[in-house]
């Protein structure tokens, strides 16, 4: 964790631009309750989200974007953001949950699509911790790796989990939930050792495991030809640990990046803080209680898209943050239990 | 790239030890002929591999291991063999194309398994230049992170690709080499910023995508719930691209790395070379003429167990090399063309 002194030294690193891909018209709850048979005003109550966006046509079941579609739309307009050439690009880390293959590593089918070639790919197999993990090993490689500039990006999309011949009208709502509380997306950062750009630095990232002897609170799961019929729930989460944990482990993270930048809480200008759906989304927020910081979230109209969801809130942010303003952003990872988070100050 | 001067400073890593883990018991060519049907002098004149260990009982169709059963047995072993204790580990890096689930990502389960918490987990999805991903971002880590000490993981696990099922009498010989070339594996080192255990320099590592405008060379799909009655074949690769590109991409590496080292060929003492199958393997240490090198293979005795191999390989070399002794590796990954490898020198 740098101090806050630092500036901007080569031991800092910089986001330069942000950028964010998200597929298709928006679909809200009312197409959903006609297209899937799901209960509108149950979506609206127990789940709080009001739109979400799917690669995946919900009336013809064609898939529009592929993941690698989305995250290179995503990376173009950052770099654009940025200001930077393409052939500044010394390396590039994703994260995702859902690649689109096991191999080729969907990171290598976006360097590609961008025209970014001899230089390494990383993908980070993630949850929503993932967009953190990656910005964290871009500052690594910048801070230390001997780099100039990277892209990060983070993106989801479900279209191979959303069976759409599903009949959902006797399904539990717990299966329910998985139809109306995710969505697909992508976006990416231009990470810089030098201020370039948009000029936030990065001041401190926070990235953990923290799920020893822990039951998983979220399993996505995936089928190869030898199993692909076994009667077995591909997505399934611990509502009820998810419920109870992320609010503490999300006032834990936030509290320990205070202490770590020697920040008190009246200097957060800004918050980021999880992004799960718009319900528990303000409920999390209300127990991290910074009254004074302008929230930024975006889950209740761009649907839980997991890497995505750090770079929306970024993009939202840019629009607001001004010289010396700073920001604070949490994000819980469910899944096995991963705290993160991350600091910024724009300079 | 470190310079050879600088035989032992905060700016090169280490690999203090390594682990490994092959589940079960060797399955040789006359036991695939028995259980799945192929052609034995097949196998053996076109594959040239005599065994490979598989995590699913070829018989039973159980499944004994998974990815993280393996991945923590190498770990355990890489920690004892490098004299670190467990708290000592500040991060785990991991890479394979086979994670037991999309999320939790599997790295997690290992950190579980080895009784590891409250560190940075990272989980790459990658081929078989992940082994060497992953230790380059364990060097990043630990000269660049501030990080001292970390565990790099690298397995693959096939058993949700080996459909026993199938009646493989008339398979074509694309499909049938999927069978036979594969096996299951994992291993480990533990990466340090100082000479610890086993006291290996890492001199230089490379690694990079150069697969732009190139149609993959090996596609590892997987099924979700919507798709996964879909009639697609789920492994395939492009052989005559692999036997074209892959022996070419093995040469650039190695002189590349030679250049960089400013090491002359007389000076690499050990070989570690792709590891694709036992014939395979033979032709490209062949095209790689270092005559004086001691080649250290194990693909034709493990099976090619992906991200696994090159910990294998050192495994093999460290029951060889002494000290002042150098030793090169050399990976190619067909799926979307990564160039990697690394050099190493006992101190």
């Amino acid at each position: 964790m740098q101090s806050p002194e630092q500036a901007s030294s080569p031991s800092v690193a910089h986001l330069a631009g942000v950028g964010t891909a998200l597929p298709g018209d928006p679909v809200d709850n009312a197409m959903l309750a006609r297209t899937l048979g799901v209960n509108e005003e149950w979506i609206d109550v127990f789940i709080g989200t009001r739109t979400r966006h799917f690669a995946r046509d919900l009336v013809s079941g064609e898939v529009r974007w592929s993941l690698a579609d989305l995250c290179a739309r995503a990376g173009e307009q950052a770099l654009t953001a940025s200001g930077l050439a393409p052939d500044e690009i010394d390396f590039v880390v994703m994260g995702t949950a859902t690649p689109d293959h096991l191999m080729p590593a969907t990171v290598n089918h976006v360097a590609d699509q961008l025209g970014l070639d001899q230089i390494p790919t990383y993908q980070l197999q993630s949850g929503c911790a993932g967009a953190v993990q990656a910005l964290e090993l871009g500052r690594t490689l910048v801070t230390g790796g001997g780099h100039r500039a990277g892209l990060v990006i983070g993106g989801d999309v479900c279209s191979k989990h959303l069976d759409l011949d599903r009949d959902l009208s006797g399904a539990a709502p717990s299966d329910l939930v998985n139809y109306v509380l995710f969505g697909d997306g992508a976006g990416a950062a231009v990470v810089t050792s030098e201020a370039r750009g948009e000029r936030l630095a990065l001041r401190g990232v926070l990235n953990r495991f923290t799920g020893l002897g822990r039951e998983p609170g979220q399993v996505i799961d995936w089928f190869g030809l030898a199993d692909r019929y076994d009667d077995r729930q591909a997505v399934r989460e611990d509502y009820k640990a998810i419920e109870e944990s992320v609010p503490v482990m999300a006032v834990e993270i936030l509290w320990e990046l205070l202490e770590d930048l020697d920040w008190s809480p009246e200097q957060v200008d800004f918050l980021l803080p999880p992004q799960l759906s718009g319900r528990m989304t303000r409920r999390i927020t209300e127990q991290l209680d910074l009254p004074d910081a302008v929230e930024v979230s975006c889950v209740a109209d761009t649907g839980n898209n997991g890497n995505a969801l750090p770079f929306l809130q970024l993009e939202g942010l840019l629009e607001k943050i001004g010289p010396g303003q700073r920001a604070l952003a949490v994000a819980v990872e469910s899944s096995k239990w991963i705290k993160s988070g991350f600091a910024l100050e724009k300079i």
